[in-house]
């Protein structure tokens, strides 16, 4: 039992370690060298956990993706209403990028993992997924009009949240995501919202952002 | 002159040789022993014109950004309405993100710069730049309202392309990056085009999309 706990806590261990090496140099200029370095751990430990580098980025993009599709689930549980949870969880998204490392590191290794030997397009599925159930909550709602093309709208989410992240990455590591969000929300939101509701809706995402802020501010 | 020929020739055999590599093999995972094979040069070669794998980089994303910003200059001096010029960049983008492997290239390395020791920010910025201009033109046009915060469209348009030809190249090596653009234009038009211009401007990405697939099958 002390063994397994104590194996639990290498494998938790390496892919922190991971996370750091990766982020500090991408994945392609890090060794395994670099990572058992960081993490601490002996190479031999290293490879009793994971057989090769590879190996070791899909564990963090596991990693990474449990821990951001549980929020998405959360708000899916707490039944927020469609269009709020939609918006909310990219602010979410946005908060772990910024605050943890795995998140980040594995956010990064999705992106580069285009020349993996097996493309990583699970996470990108699974949040077009999620989008499309917020969005047909919206349309129950009556916030949304029936006619929206749900899965393009989902996928579509999925991209530009994507889009947004990285170019505030580059641009200002991410300082600044949070009101780029907003803008796309502004920007978003007239093509989504049906007429009768655009009133009460149009300051959803600056209404969220600001909630947010106020609640983290309490913490 | 021979001899200055030769080399420009040199040079540029071995950006599309390097571009072949990368794109094969991811650039981390790229060796400069495989640029010098694929380019058909000597190593001697390959140093006498870049000092590193980075400056080879730095020398595709160039080209690249060179190439696509082009295709934004020539609908700027041909006067083409702003929303349409803005329109129809994204898809000449997307054709040359099919056919151009230096631009294939070029954009992917773009993303994954994050680690070198310079960011590569230059690219995200001229694009803003150019957006802006297309935007400002559709506002003196009449068809889109003065009121849009025009820095914060063009940041936008920026990265949700950045996000849509990415998620696009993960799930299916950009086969349906036409389509997905259209969809994204359709959910972004009701937030930009005034309501007078409505009826006349809300099919302005599937003509543009229409026309530009016939004037390709007369070429």
């Amino acid at each position: 039992m002390q063994q397994q706990a104590r194996a639990i806590e290498t494998r938790a261990a390496i892919i922190r370690g991971a996370a750091a090496a990766f982020e500090q140099r991408g994945y392609g200029s890090t060794s395994l060298a670099q990572v058992s370095a960081a993490a601490g751990v002996t190479k031999g430990a290293l490879y009793f956990h994971f057989d090769s580098k590879e190996a070791l980025a899909v564990a963090i993009i596991d990693a990474q993706h449990e821990q951001s599709a549980g929020a998405g689930q959360l708000l899916l549980e707490k039944d927020v209403p469609g269009l709020r949870a939609l918006i909310s969880m990219s602010y979410e998204l946005a908060r772990q990028l910024r605050d943890d490392l795995i998140v980040s590191a594995g956010v990064r290794l999705t992106i580069e993992a285009a020349n993996f030997s097996t493309p990583v397009s699970a996470p990108y599925l699974d949040w077009m997924v999620t989008c499309e159930e917020f969005l047909r909550r919206a349309i129950t709602a009556g916030d949304v009009a029936p006619t929206l093309d749900v899965p393009a709208a989902a996928a579509f989410f999925t991209a530009a949240f994507t889009g947004v992240q990285l170019v505030s990455d580059v641009l200002n590591g991410r300082s600044d995501i949070d009101q780029r969000l907003t803008e796309m929300w502004a920007l978003l939101l007239p093509g989504l919202v049906v007429s009768e509701r655009w009133d009460e809706l149009k300051n959803l995402a600056a209404d969220v952002q600001r909630e947010r802020a106020a609640a983290a501010a309490l913490d």
